[in-house]
């Protein structure tokens, strides 16, 4: 049997101290979401390749993981063998496409407005590299049906309580709408298809600002008289926002859109975080129709958490259109943000009962006995060396061990 | 995109009630495994295929979802393509496997005796059939590291008190060694290559009785006086028990062992189940080798959680024999059960809040201020046909709806 023990590439395994964390979390995020009315549901890790393939996921479907076909499906005697003739899976690389199946299957059995939440692992077989991984978990709460922005605020606020629940401090959500972007680089006079081009420019500006947005679209070839319109728009929103866009003359139901989600969530979190108009953030998926969003963390602007309107994705599943709406926690960051604070070191009523001579029916009731008062109580044997036995117990978490005397516990510190 | 909506063939989607059914009883065997002391861990659904296909899986090897290699590794040209060209990976079909790895990767790390627990689904390629999926959820339990019969009496005492606390009745452990096969096959004159193919007649024993094993015996041509022989410890032990496999001359240690957890379990549960030794129970997987037992249910000797001791798996990872056993419950046989029984229907207090013309900062508020009191409350815009709207939401569970009257809750009965 092969001698290689790691987990494959770009896989993990995960320890019972960060199991412990990530349960923890996983626990709150899932108790904040039903509390708001949000309904779990759960949709395999393997859907059919073709509906993976020919979905708008953009990137993400050059990344699947693909299943060979069994039995008498395979051949691999075909003359002119492509890739397509071996597979017929796939591993799911979101949760959202997923869910608009699931949703279009059985929407007849469902509230007419569906809140839903999926927790989950997707896969992706990115380049393995520091933080990346090609299996990770996704929490995502979607409302299907809603065509109003009342969707968009109820999946901010339920966001913002989770991570207010997280104690995670110091972040703000930052809200554009595809519209409004959209909108501004076609009045600027790009053409239609160059769309997600200036998008991806745009998209840098965090990083590069305004003038590195120039100099990148100039070295696209692009027209300098659109080139210098939008640039124009960016001033105007750069210095009034929402009012600069509107001076600029963009979509104006996606900027009154924007002003009421902005004052309903300021209104309704009493101050707890920020949100903000980025006429520069775009984010990636091509589905994306209109609202989109992300929660910054920290001062690099480190996302946590991200999503927006995909009224579309449905129609192509259903041929009838539905509005939909999402919202994702990155959960894989928020795990190492609250681990890098500490969270997660072991509660200390976890205790170790060292027996010796006992029966093993003495001992298991002994041991029911302290369950009802410390979370956690496991049996161990006392070894030759005891000291030696103690100190391996208080490195793996334990502050407290027991023996069993005249049939009853006594609790001693290690 | 593919209008097929369905999920994967013999793959399921989980609608919110099941769903929450399925977390319910997850969330007790999770909570009475960590009381006792297990330690929670998690290993990716995902393995190098190497490790999967030259396993002690048995059967299950041949069912495994496999993985098309990525990129430049994949070569469709080559002129004598064979499957293993093409793949480096495959979806798990048990926990056991992975978590063998897991244990010879961090053993180091980890408590000398090593209680783990682990949930999941497993992937095996069945042929589709009504009650049969390819992927499925398990939930184990192991102990590593221990050689003696202690460990045992661990496992089946916390799944037994696990499956009490799911109001589950009418269960009883059933107990076998493998020793006490082997030995009374090759003490009974047949040659030892021939043990597994006598246990899989031994194994229908509960179906066809022991003239049924002795017909099926002969039909496979073994000689008369060793199937004689078998059949004669077969009725020692009808009618005496482990006394008979005692009387037989059987492994006087796997005997004696048996007696002893028997005993100790029967001590421990205080008369709730009861435990049989049972010596036609075989057990399917090639690698247990002393102890194996499993729970069944009902009058059809239905089973609902099986394992056993396992002492070779985790030298063959690491060169160094480690002692384990391990007992897993069968998590979709269970859920069958607990629904058949009607648990899971929606309790009463998920409240649905109807909302018109007021503010969302108003009703997001009002909303938390009933969440104070209902576990769960979802917000809905009131239709203009509102006597089916709330037929609707009481079909989907809801037993209470909220309007706002002056800034405050009503509360209402649908």
């Amino acid at each position: 049997m092969s001698r290689n023990l790691l987990p494959s590439k770009g896989m993990r395994d995960f320890m019972p101290e960060e199991k412990r964390l990530r349960e923890h979390v996983m626990g709150i995020i899932r108790d904040e979401y039903a509390k708001n009315g949000f309904l779990e549901i759960e949709t395999p890790v393997v859907e059919d390749i073709e509906r993976l393939i020919d979905s708008d996921g953009g990137e993400n479907t050059k990344m699947i993981f693909k299943i060979l076909k069994r039995g008498e499906k395979l051949d691999l005697d075909a003359d002119t063998l492509k890739e397509d003739d071996l597979i017929d899976l796939g591993l799911r690389f979101d949760l959202t496409l997923p869910l608009s199946r699931f949703y279009c299957n059985n929407h007849n059995d469902l509230p007419k407005v569906f809140k839903a939440m999926q927790t989950g692992f997707v896969f992706r077989a990115e380049r393995p590299q520091r933080g990346r991984f090609r299996s990770f978990m996704q929490c995502d709460v979607d409302i299907m049906g809603d065509e109003t922005n009342f969707s968009e605020m109820e999946l901010i606020d339920v966001v913002g309580k989770t991570l207010n629940r997280l104690d995670v401090e110091g972040f703000k959500v930052k809200i554009n709408d595809r519209r409004l972007l959209t909108d501004a680089i076609v009045k600027s006079g790009f053409e239609a298809e160059d769309v997600t081009r200036v998008c991806i420019s745009l998209d840098k500006a965090d990083k590069i600002g305004i003038d590195g947005v120039r100099k990148d679209l100039v070295k696209q070839g692009f027209s300098n008289e659109a080139i210098e319109n939008l640039i124009t728009v960016m001033e105007n929103i750069q210095s009034g926002g929402l009012d600069g866009a509107e001076k600029s003359g963009l979509n104006p139901d996606a900027v009154n859109s924007l002003r009421e989600i902005m004052a309903a969530v300021l209104s309704i979190n009493g101050g707890r975080y920020g949100i903000e108009f980025d006429f520069t953030l775009v984010r990636g998926m091509g589905y994306y129709t209109g609202t989109i969003f992300e929660v910054a963390y920290g001062d690099l602007g480190y996302s946590i958490a991200g999503g927006g309107r995909y009224d579309n994705m449905i129609g192509n599943f259903m041929g009838k259109q539905v509005p939909a709406v999402g919202f994702s926690i990155g959960f894989e960051r928020l795990v190492e943000i609250l681990k890098e604070r500490g969270d997660g070191e072991r509660d200390e009523d976890h205790l170790a009962l060292i027996f010796e001579a006992e029966t093993p029916a003495e001992i298991i009731r002994v041991g029911d006995e302290l369950r009802a008062t410390y979370t956690s109580v496991s049996a161990f044997r006392r070894e030759k060396k005891f000291g030696r036995q103690l100190e391996r117990l208080k490195k793996s978490g334990y502050k407290h061990f027991a023996v069993i005397e005249d049939g009853s516990a006594v609790v001693k510190e290690i």
